[in-house]
C-alpha cells in the first residue's frame, strides 16, 4: 500500500492558496486560473497518479462543499412562503391575462434574484375553456323526460377570500368534446382497462350510455379513452370520499386537508403531448397546425362533479347489478353498475359547451451561465400555470424555483461564483393542459438539447404532505438523489425525535426499495409532468421529486380543485413551509451536484443492474412464448451484457486514469456520461407510438400517469397474448423488429463508453 | 487605425519560443503547454483583442503550415501506383473471398503506415451475383419462335493477364429480378422520366415489352423503375459508342480509354440505400431483416450488354416510328422506338439467373487519434469493393487513400506529430450495390458521429481523366476546398504552361461558377457515392472530389467494366500518376485544414448566400401558384433572413472575440460550427421520404446520381402541378406541412449559433 499523504497539510494548503487566490484575482478569471486553478489542478492531478484516488467525491469540483453549505443556509423558508402567497392569490389559467402575468412576475423575481438573464416564451396553442356563463351541466330526468336534478356546475367558496374571484372558472375537463347527450348510466369504478373488461365480462355493455367513474387510480384521459372506443356517449367523474374524504363530511377543507362534497377536480383529458395542433414540431409563428378534428382530442363529452351530487346521480341507478366489494365506495349508497340492457326509469343528459382556441401559453426561461462549461446546462423546471389558485399545483413547486433561482443568483452576486455548467430555471405554460409549454421548447430547441443538456430536474407539486420524499428518475441518477437526500435535514421533528435525522432516514424507513432495503425505494419516470419531453423524447436523464401525502399512491385531496388556497398550505399542509424549504434544499443539492462536479456524477454501472432485473423479469415472462414463435432474447441478453461490461470498464478504468487538469479530456468523459442516456433514444419511435423515443422508460399506454418499463415490447407481447406467428404475424413482426432495435440501442449505448471511437 | 505591431519580431519569437518549447518538453506535453502553449496563445490572445486580427488563417493551428508542406512532400505517386497495381489484380466483387483478401490487405497497409489502430467492420448483407456457369442471355426470335441470336454474356479478354481470370462474373445488373419475360422491343432513349412521358405522349406503350435503353444520363436503377412502373416486362441497358467510344471502334482499349464493342457497365439497380434487408438499422448480428420481397428490389428482370450486341438487336425493331434525332445514338443504324401495337415479327427473350443472397461485407476502419481533440472526427472515406478489376472504380480512390494513411501515419511516427483531431481512414464495403457498407457502419454509429465528426472527405474514383477538378460539397466548405485546391501544384504541364499553376487555376478557367465567375463551380451532393448517409442523413458536413474527364456530365468510358485495368490507368489514363498524387494532396490539404484548424474552417454566411438564392429561385417557380393556394413562402424567407444575420453576427462577433487560450471556448465555438449542418436535418424525414433527412439537400428523386435541393418542397410542387387546393388537399397540405418544418429547421440552425443558450 502506499504510505498516506498529510492531507490535513495539503487540503489546509490548497484551501489557503484559494482563497488568496480568490481574494487577489477575482476579477480576472485568466490570471487567477493561471496562478491558482492550474497549479492546484496539478497537484491534485500529481496526488491521483500517485494514490490513485478519484471517486465521484474526488472529482467533485473544490467549490462544491463549500457553495453548497452556501446555498443550503441561504434559501430561505419565508420567502418560499411570501412566493406562495402572490402565486395562489388569483386564479392563473393558461392562456388568460393572469397566467401572462404570473410568468411575468416570475421573469421578475429572476431577473431580481440576479441571474443572467430571464425571458418570456410564447407558444400559440390549442387550449380549450368552459363557458364562463353556461356552465356544462349534468341533469337527471324522470322517464317522462323532466328534469328532477342539475348539478350546479361550480364550487362553492368556501374560506379565502381568492376563492370567491370572479375568474374563477365553473367545473370543466379541458379539451372534453362539446354537445348535449342522454342516456342511462353505467358504474366504471375507476375506469381503468380491467374495469371496462369486467363489466364487458358480466354482459354490461356501456355503448349508448354514460359512463359515471372514480377519480383517483389513473389519468382521466385513458378513462375517457376507454369509454370512447366502447361506445359510451359521455363521462361523468367524480372523486370518491372514501379516497378523498376519508374521516367523512365533517372533516373537510377549511378545516382539514380532505375534500368537500362540492368540489371537483379539474383536469385535462387530452391524450396527446404538447400542442394538440402541432405534434412533433414547435408551435411557433407560421407553423403548421393540424386540422382539430385530427388533434387526439375526446370525440365524447366529459364532466366532474362533486361526490355530493355523485351521490344524487349514483342512487338513481337500477339496482339490478350492484357493484362488487371493491367497487362500492364512501357515499352513503350502494354502488350499482347499471342494467344489463339499457332502462329508461332514469336518464341522465350531459350538456358540455367548451370552447377550443388558439391562445398563447407563456414560459419563463431564467439563465445563470456557467463558468467554466457554459453551453452545458443543468435545467431545472416547473410549471406555472393552475386550474385555479393552484397553491401546491404548481405554486409550492414554483415558489421553491424561484428561491433556488434567487438562492443562486444572489450567491454568484455576493462571492463572484459561478457554477462550473450554465443553469437554467424554466417556468413552464400550459402544463396543466398537457405539458404544452415544455413540450413546444423541447421541441424547438431539440437539437441543442440533446448536445448540450446534461439533467432536467423537475418539481411540480414540490410538497402534496410530510409523509416522505419521493423521487422517479432514471437509474444513473439513482445515487445522486440519494446523497443529496442524505445533506438535507429532516423537516419533521417527530422524525428527527425518531433518530431520522435526514429526509433521506425518513424516506428509507418509509419507502425502503424492495429490491435492495438498505437503499430508498425510486420509481420510474412516466407523463405525470414537465419532465416527459426531455426523459422520453430527447433522452435527457431526468428526475422528479416532491413530499408526498401517503404511502398509497394518489394525489393529495385537494388536488385540482378551488381549495388549493394559501390557506390550505400555509395552514393545514406546510406552516413554516419547512417541508417546502426541504425540497428546496434538496434540488439545490441536486443542482450543485449536476451543475459544479467536475466529472459528471452519474452512476452508469447501475443502469446495467437495473436492465438486467428488467431483462430478467421480461424473460421470466415472455422468453417461453417468444421462443415457441421463433423469437429470441438472445441479442437483447448479449447487449445487457456488453452494456454491464462496458459501464464497469469505464467506471473503474477509464474514469480513474483521466487527466483532471485536461479540459478537453474531462469534456470528453462528461460527453460519454451525459450522452448514454440518449443511446437509449430510437429516433423512429417505440412499435405504434413515435411520438415516444426512449426504448427503456415510457408512459404505460393504459395510465399517461404511470411508466412502463421496455413499454414497446411489453405492449406487443400483451398484445399478442397467447397468439401464435401463424395466426398474428404481424404482432410477432414487430416483436423480433423491437427485440432487434432494442438489442441494437443497448448495445450503441454501451460502445459509446469506449475509450477510443 | 491601430498602429501595426512588429510582425516580424512577434512571429520570429513565437517560432524560436515554440521550437525550443518543442525540443525541451516533447515528452510531458501538460509541462509544455504550461510553459510555451498557453504563454502564446495568451499573447497572441492580446494581439487578438487589441487589433481584432482573426481570419482563419490565424485561427489556424501553429502547425498547420508547417505539416501541410511535410504531408505534401511525403505523399508519393510511386506508391500509389503500386496499391492500385495490387488492387487492381483480381477482381474482389463485394462479398466473395478476394473482397475479404482486399480489406484485409488494406487494415494491414493502415497497421504498417503508422494508424494508432485498423479493423475490419464485417456486416451481413443482402448480395446479388450472376450464375458463373450460366450467364444471363438476351436472345432474338423469330415470329416462329426460332433464336437467332444470343448474347455471350461475357466480356472479351483484351489485353492484361488478368482479364482473363477465371474469377470475373459474367454480365450482370445487380439485383435484377429472376426469371425468361420475352416481348418486342421499345427503345427509350435514356430512360429519364421526360424519355418515358415522350414515349407516351406519342402512344408507344411500354406495357407487355422490353424496354432497351442507353447509359449515361441517370441512375440505372431509375431506368428500371420507370419501366417497371410503367408496366415493361424488362430492360435491356447498353452503353452507346456515341458516348462511350466516339472515335469509332479503332479507338478504343487496350489502344485507347475508349470503350470497346463488347465491353458491358456492371451496376446495381437497387434503389434503396444501405443494406435492402435492414433499412434505417444496422445491419448486425441478430438484426430483424425484412422478407425479400419487401425490399427496394426491382421485380422485372434487366440485363446490360455491349454495343456490338446492342446494334443487332436494334436492328430487328419495327421501322415504324424513328426515334427523334436527339434520340439517335453512335450505331450505324437508325434508332427506332418500336411500333404503337405489338409486333411479333422479331421477339426478344430476357433470361436473367441471379441468386440474392446474405453475403458478408467488410468496412476497414482505421484510426489516427488526435492530439487534443481524440473525440472528433474527420472522416476521409473511399470503397474498396469493385464490380471486376476497379482500375479506376475504386482503386484510384484506394490508393490515395492508404497512401494518406501512410503519410499522416509516417509523418506521426517521424516527428512526434499528431492532428488536433482525430483522423478516420474508411475503406467501405459493398459500396457498389448501394453504399451498404458506409450505411450500415453509419447507422451503427449514428449518434456517435452526430455528437462528433466534423467532417467526412469522400473520395471514390480518384481520377477519371485530366480535364480538372470536380467537388460536390455544402455551402459552408466552399471556401475549404478552394482554398485547398490552390495549395495544389497544377499536375497537367500543359496548363502550367497556360499559367495555371494549381488546381484552383484550371479548376476556375475550366468550370466557373456561373453565379460567380471568379471562383470555381462547386455542386452539391446527390447520391453518387458513401457521402449519402453521412450528408443525408446524418447531416455531417462532407465533400466528394475527384478529377474528372470531360467537361459534361457523365461517366469515364471504361467505368464498371472489365477493362478498368491497371494498364488503363497507368499506361492510357495517368503515366506516372501525377493526378492521382494530385488529389492526394488536395485530400491531405483538407484533411489538414479540419483536422488541425484551432477554429474549424467552415464558411458558414456561403450557407446563408446559398439558401437566398435557392429560396429566391424556388420561390421565382412556385411563389404564384403557393399563394393561390393558402401556402406563404413569408417563414421561409424570415428563417434564411435570420440565417443570414446569425451566421454574420457569430463570424464577424462571436468568432474574433473567443479567447483562443481557453479550450473549452475554442470547444464550444467548434460544435457549434460542427453542428449548423446537423440542424438541417428532420428526424423526422422528408414527405414520402423518410429515409432522407437533410431538408436542402437529398438525391434527385427521378435520379439517384444527381442532386435536388429542397427536394421535399419541390418534389410536392412538382407532383401538385397546377391542381388547386380543392383538387389536391392532400398534397397542398404536405406542402404547407413541410414549408412549416424547413422554416422551423433553418430558424433553429441560425438559433444554434447564439453566444448564449
Amino acid at each position: 500500500m502506499a504510505q498516506k499523504p498529510n492531507w490535513i497539510l495539503i487540503c489546509t494548503a490548497s484551501v489557503i492558496f484559494l482563497i488568496i487566490g480568490t481574494k487577489l484575482f477575482n476579477r480576472s478569471k485568466h490570471v487567477y486560473n493561471l496562478f491558482f486553478t492550474y497549479p492546484f489542478l496539478f497537484i491534485k492531478g500529481i496526488l491521483i497518479g500517485r494514490y490513485g484516488i478519484n471517486n465521484n467525491k474526488d472529482a467533485e469540483s473544490p467549490e462544491k462543499a463549500k457553495m453548497s453549505a452556501m446555498v443550503m443556509e441561504e434559501l430561505s423558508a419565508s420567502n418560499i412562503g411570501e412566493y406562495l402567497k402572490y402565486l395562489s392569490s388569483v386564479p392563473n389559467l393558461a392562456g388568460t391575462p393572469q397566467d401572462l402575468e404570473v410568468a411575468s412576475w416570475v421573469r421578475d423575481r429572476f431577473i431580481k434574484g440576479g441571474l443572467d438573464e430571464a425571458h418570456l416564451v410564447p407558444y400559440k396553442v390549442l387550449l380549450s375553456y368552459p363557458d364562463k356563463n353556461n356552465p356544462n351541466q349534468v341533469s337527471l330526468l324522470d322517464s317522462n323526460g323532466k328534469v328532477n336534478f342539475t348539478t350546479s356546475g361550480r364550487q362553492t367558496p368556501l374560506f379565502s377570500s381568492e376563492e370567491f374571484s370572479p375568474l374563477v372558472q365553473p367545473n370543466f375537463n379541458a379539451y372534453s368534446a362539446n354537445g348535449t347527450v342522454e342516456g342511462d348510466l353505467v358504474y366504471a369504478n375507476y375506469g381503468r382497462k380491467q374495469d371496462f373488461e369486467y363489466l364487458r365480462s358480466i354482459g354490461i355493455d356501456i355503448r349508448g350510455r354514460i359512463v359515471i367513474a372514480r377519480y383517483g387510480a389513473i389519468f382521466r384521459g385513458n378513462i375517457v379513452k376507454s369509454a370512447e372506443d366502447g361506445g359510451a356517449l359521455g363521462v361523468i367523474l367524480f372523486s370518491d370520499p372514501k379516497d378523498f374524504a376519508p374521516e367523512g363530511r365533517s372533516s373537510v377543507y377549511p378545516n382539514t386537508t380532505r375534500l368537500p362534497g362540492m368540489a371537483v377536480q379539474s383536469g385535462s383529458v387530452l391524450l396527446g403531448y404538447g400542442d394538440p395542433l402541432t405534434p412533433l414540431y414547435p408551435a411557433l409563428e407560421g407553423a403548421y397546425r393540424l386540422p382539430e378534428t385530427e388533434a387526439p382530442l375526446p370525440k365524447i363529452p366529459v364532466q366532474p362533479i362533486g361526490y355530493d351530487e355523485a351521490e344524487i346521480l349514483l342512487r338513481s341507478m337500477s339496482i339490478d347489478n350492484p357493484a362488487p366489494e371493491d367497487w362500492q365506495g364512501g357515499l352513503n349508497t350502494t354502488y350499482f353498475l347499471g342494467s344489463k340492457s339499457t332502462q329508461r326509469k332514469w336518464t341522465v343528459r350531459l350538456q358540455v359547451r367548451m370552447t377550443q382556441k388558439l391562445a398563447t401559453a407563456y414560459n419563463t426561461i431564467g439563465i445563470l451561465y456557467g463558468r467554466e462549461e457554459p453551453d452545458r446546462y443543468v435545467l431545472v423546471g416547473n410549471h406555472m400555470d393552475a386550474w385555479t389558485l393552484g397553491g401546491i399545483d404548481p405554486a409550492s413547486g414554483t415558489s421553491v424555483l424561484i428561491e433556488m433561482a434567487r438562492t443562486f443568483g444572489h450567491t454568484k452576486e455576493k462571492s463572484n461564483w459561478r457554477p462550473r455548467r450554465t443553469l437554467m430555471f424554466c417556468g413552464w405554460g400550459a402544463e396543466e393542459y398537457g405539458m404544452i409549454g415544455s413540450y413546444e421548447w423541447a421541441e424547438e430547441h431539440a437539437k441543442v438539447l440533446i448536445q448540450r443538456a446534461v439533467a432536467y430536474i423537475n418539481v411540480d407539486s414540490a410538497m402534496e404532505g410530510n409523509y416522505t420524499l419521493k423521487s422517479q428518475t432514471v437509474p444513473s441518477l439513482y445515487s445522486v438523489i440519494r446523497e443529496a437526500a442524505k445533506m438535507v435535514p429532516n423537516p419533521n421533528p417527530a422524525e428527527v425525535e425518531a433518530g431520522r435525522r435526514t429526509v433521506f432516514d425518513t424516506w428509507l424507513a418509509a419507502n425502503p426499495d424492495p429490491k435492495d432495503p438498505t437503499q430508498p425505494r425510486i420509481g420510474n419516470l412516466g407523463s405525470g409532468s414537465d419532465y416527459t419531453v426531455f426523459s422520453h423524447v430527447l433522452g435527457v436523464p431526468s428526475i422528479d421529486v416532491y413530499y408526498d401525502y401517503q404511502e398509497k399512491a394518489g394525489s393529495y385531496p385537494l388536488y385540482h380543485t378551488l381549495y388549493e388556497t394559501y390557506h390550505a398550505v400555509a395552514n393545514l399542509m406546510d406552516p413554516g413551509f419547512k417541508y417546502h424549504l426541504a425540497v428546496a434544499r434538496l434540488m439545490a443539492e441536486l443542482t450543485l451536484s449536476l451543475g459544479e462536479s467536475v466529472i459528471l456524477p452519474f452512476d452508469v454501472p447501475s443502469y446495467a443492474s437495473f436492465l438486467e432485473q428488467d431483462l430478467a423479469k421480461i424473460e421470466s415472462r415472455y422468453k417461453d412464448v417468444a421462443i415457441t414463435n421463433g423469437a429470441t432474447f438472445e441479442h437483447f441478453r448479449k447487449a445487457v451484457a456488453h452494456f454491464r461490461n462496458a459501464t464497469e470498464y469505464f467506471t473503474n478504468n477509464i474514469i480513474p486514469r483521466l487527466d483532471l487538469t485536461n479540459p478537453l479530456a474531462v469534456r470528453k468523459i462528461n460527453d460519454q456520461l451525459m450522452q448514454l442516456e440518449r443511446g437509449f433514444v430510437d429516433p423512429h419511435g417505440l412499435p405504434g407510438r413515435p411520438e415516444f423515443n426512449h426504448i427503456v422508460f415510457a408512459p404505460s399506454s393504459v395510465d399517461k400517469y404511470s411508466s412502463d418499463t421496455f413499454a414497446g415490447l411489453v405492449d406487443l407481447f400483451k398484445t399478442v397474448g397467447n397468439k401464435t406467428e401463424a395466426e398474428q404475424p404481424g404482432t410477432w413482426r414487430q416483436i423480433k423488429q423491437h427485440l432487434s432495435a432494442i438489442s441494437f440501442l443497448i448495445g450503441a449505448a454501451a460502445d459509446s463508453l469506449r475509450e477510443g471511437f
